[in-house]
């Protein structure tokens, strides 16, 4: 699987502090660079930022966390705006070196379509497809899995490969409905079965918003995904426990063959004391 | 989810030692009471309980774990074994007022077929049907679900409710196959849409044996299962991240309205120190 590190990120609360967004206002390297290393340390394959809750210097914001992040670790960057600026400003600043660069993401929405389509095709990028349009998020499932389908169509027209497409279901609350989880398992599913090569990606914390032991809700949520086919998620890879579930999970779904990742991460103590 | 714990089983060795086993020679009632008392005060709805390695007395000793439990416990109890002789002294034991038995279980198999149905019949139980036959244990998922079929459409054609029918569809450890896996996961999803109101239920922590690591295998196949429609589940209920996995899986699966029952048993501290 394949795990975009969440954690930096300005609109994350650390009890109830904006420990991110202070941090990126003050330029504090030493404390971003932290956060790098410890999601690469902990599984990461990529770094996601996002300086969005900047409503003056995003760009800037987000081009010094391009440099801090790859100076800090080995893994490619999720870049996480909307902004044409902020991409453009970010994307010339990383390094292609670490690999291909993510960026999250674009919409079937006329002008963020119009906006990021440009930076997917001459970086060559991976794409987070998120189903959603000029009418917004649609509660609808079959509305969003519908939205879904353009966007997978239309990259490919516009000369996107099938895998370097992520379609993101949109994660609802479970809070807001008691369908929610089950309706975007089912969008997951349809996409992975009516796309064969195409990516699924989700921000899975979103199901557990407002609600407590909010870890075991991300962890549950994350296995029963995989179970429908995702094969990325927006995660917090310090969750010891979660990566140690999905690492289960995929033995289980026959992604790892004998089980080999899990019995070599157990023997180097990954597992230890959960 | 119907929670039948696994753990008065004399087969079930605690670090080498045959605890349980002991335990029911000695008839240590005070030791088997507490393992039903821990059983039911972490959540289980059946007490199984097994005494299939003793090869003599096996009739006895169920009879009077049987008498231990229910004064131990309000559950109703699980019986589990295929000696009709056992099954005899141990369900003209059991106090009815416990509520209705499930008796652990019936086959395909000719022998065991005639030997355990009449007690389905007599006591209006609930039963587990193992999806094997004369042939023995197909490795084969297809034969395993005709099997299956086949019991299902056997038990009701007898007088047996749907409603009292738990298939089985049995778990191989994951090690001696990267898709056993999935092969299990596709027997549950066929049988609960082709026979809607029978219920399924596993046996997990088969799916973990000779693994490292075992609990995050059988937490994660527990949650998979769930996914696919499994209402039953022989577990541990004293793994209390896997009851809590379970309950954030229900919520996740539209299975607890408005997330009442995960939202009280967080306020109830049972995901305290997960």
């Amino acid at each position: 699987m394949l795990i975009v590190g969440e954690r930096i990120n300005t609109s994350r609360m650390i009890k109830g502090e904006a420990v991110i967004e202070n941090a990126v206002v003050n330029r504090d390297a030493a404390f971003i660079a932290d956060l790098a290393r410890k999601q690469f340390d902990a599984g990461a394959t990529y770094i996601d930022i996002n300086a969005g809750t900047l409503t003056k210097g995003e760009p800037e914001a987000l081009e010094w966390l391009t440099r801090v992040v790859q100076d800090a670790v080995e893994t490619p960057i999720c870049f996480d705006t909307p902004n044409p600026e902020a991409l453009s400003r970010a994307l010339a600043a990383y390094n292609t070196d670490r690999g291909q660069p993510l960026i999250n993401s674009i919409t079937a929405e006329t002008t963020r379509w119009a906006d990021v389509l440009p930076f997917i095709i001459k970086y060559k990028a991976k794409v987070i497809a998120l189903a959603m349009d000029d009418t917004g998020i649609a509660q609808d499932p079959a509305i969003r899995l519908s939205i879904a389908r353009k966007l997978v169509n239309d990259l490919t027209d516009a000369g996107v490969a099938l895998d370097n497409i992520y379609v993101d279901p949109l994660t609802f609350p479970i809070g807001t409905g008691s369908d929610v989880g089950v309706s975007m398992l089912d969008i997951l599913n349809k996409i992975t079965t009516e796309f064969p090569g195409v990516h699924t990606i989700a921000g899975i914390s979103n199901i557990s918003h407002g609600m407590p032991a909010r870890k075991l809700l991300n962890q549950a949520m994350t296995v029963l995904a995989l179970g429908k086919g995702l094969d990325a998620g927006i995660v917090d890879p310090n969750d010891a426990y979660l990566m140690a579930l999905i690492l289960a999970a995929e033995a289980l779904l026959g992604r790892d063959d004998y089980c080999m990742n899990y019995i070599t991460k157990s023997r180097e103590g990954a597992f230890e004391g959960l």
